[in-house]
């Protein structure tokens, strides 16, 4: 077992290994001539978590332009658009039961749902370990601000979330 | 959807997030005075995988000392043992819906199982990207390692194996 500094509930916000072998959030590219951002963000979670999951204009958290080496896979300048949902513990086991099962994307987009260590551990392991990974786009500085808008209250609440922080890129 | 230059049949290794935030094998620790390698080995898969995984020193593969990053958290000198187990596809799958639902270690010492990308994209993604994150230990190495002994002449058999190589380190 591992000494964790965390409080007493700890909270855990998940990320997905991508095909690219990058860390990343569930989500994907959404045209805005057919859907809107929420319903294209339900779409591709369908896809890849296999549960769903609406979401709303309020899950919102924050859009910014891609970084270059993101958007060098389209010849379109893209936006990211940050959601985060908070869910029960229930509900993130159901995402990470269905993720591994029945999801359509499982093994393909998808190599594997992992929740995020939010604690240290003799100071140096756990989120300080886990943000030196590899990481897809703006993603890294995504989950910080996604844990500094959002955790902070969902924390003091005593609420479980999930940072299910949505990468949604219109096209134009 | 992603480029693929796999060979026609992709493979996986597995791998998981640890409660540390680093990537490793699962596996454990294992007190020789009270069971064998394999023994202990298959004890730390059931709590880690939640499935009964039958190891047996066929499925040994290399044996090194721990680097002094990974035996630092002990004073004694450790030896970590490196096994491969084969697995077919719904194997795998299995494993991995039992690691996401009934393994006792989910959300505890296991944040979640990945697979590994064997492939590249454009000549830098997949693998490449993969091996530039941060893992426990010796773990990077011991995936090439498993990779360059198991993973060739079960490519020429046209056999999904899974590099469930696991990190056994005797007490003395």
């Amino acid at each position: 077992m591992h000494q964790c500094e965390c409080n007493s509930r700890c909270l855990f916000p998940q990320m997905q290994m991508r095909f690219d072998g990058l860390l990343g959030f569930p989500g994907g590219f959404v045209n805005l001539q057919k859907e809107t951002l929420e319903t294209g963000l339900s779409r591709e979670l369908w896809e890849e978590l296999g549960v769903a999951i609406p979401i709303s204009v309020e899950d919102h958290v924050v859009s910014c332009l891609a970084p270059a080496l993101f958007s060098s896979t389209s010849s379109s300048c893209l936006i990211t658009h940050l959601y985060v949902k908070r869910m029960e513990e229930e509900q993130i086991l159901e995402v990470e039961r269905a993720a591994a099962s029945t999801a359509k994307d499982h093994g393909h987009e998808v190599l594997g749902m992992i929740r995020v260590p939010l604690y240290t551990i003799k100071g140096e392991g756990g989120l300080a370990s886990f943000l030196s990974h590899s990481f897809i786009g703006n993603a890294r500085s995504q989950l910080v601000e996604s844990l500094l808008q959002s955790y902070m209250p969902a924390t003091s609440q005593g609420l479980p979330i999930t940072a299910h922080a949505y990468n949604l890129c219109p096209f134009t």
